[in-house]
């Protein structure tokens, strides 16, 4: 059984107020490395047999369309999953 | 000003109901391909120059902490993002 990943993260114009929650929350856990953080979502779509390149343009779609909100989100990713270096 | 990825996924024996919601609308857009579907989060953290070990020592201490919840998710992948490839 294959997977694929979809990497989807709000656009850099948008406000991102999840991410500026955890990025106040972080120095009171004394982790004042970071200098901003932004939060996405990251989905595995798991398929039947191995990856294939259809496969890969059905993920494709499914980022634009059902995963992802064109308005406010970008895919920056949409790979498969390498099973064995896991 | 480089940039950390926390990947953080819901544990596999944990009930996802986004990536039920998900896996049940895909085959409604004609996308019937996938098996299943889960859906976690993804983050990326910003840092003032370099990405250091001990950065990434910090960030594995937020991924922890601050950006899962041991009880019900996994942190599946702190690494640093390669701004030259993107």
């Amino acid at each position: 059984m294959g997977r694929i990943v979809v990497e989807v993260m709000p656009k850099p114009e948008i406000l991102d107020p999840q991410g500026k929650a955890v990025a106040r929350a972080l120095p009171r856990l004394g982790l004042d490395h970071f200098a901003g953080v932004r939060q996405g979502k990251r989905f595995e779509l798991s398929v039947d047999g191995e990856v294939t390149g259809e496969l890969l343009d059905a993920a494709r779609r499914a980022a634009e369309t059902a995963l992802s909100n064109p308005v406010i989100e970008d895919v920056v990713g949409v790979y498969e999953v390498d099973e064995a270096a896991r």
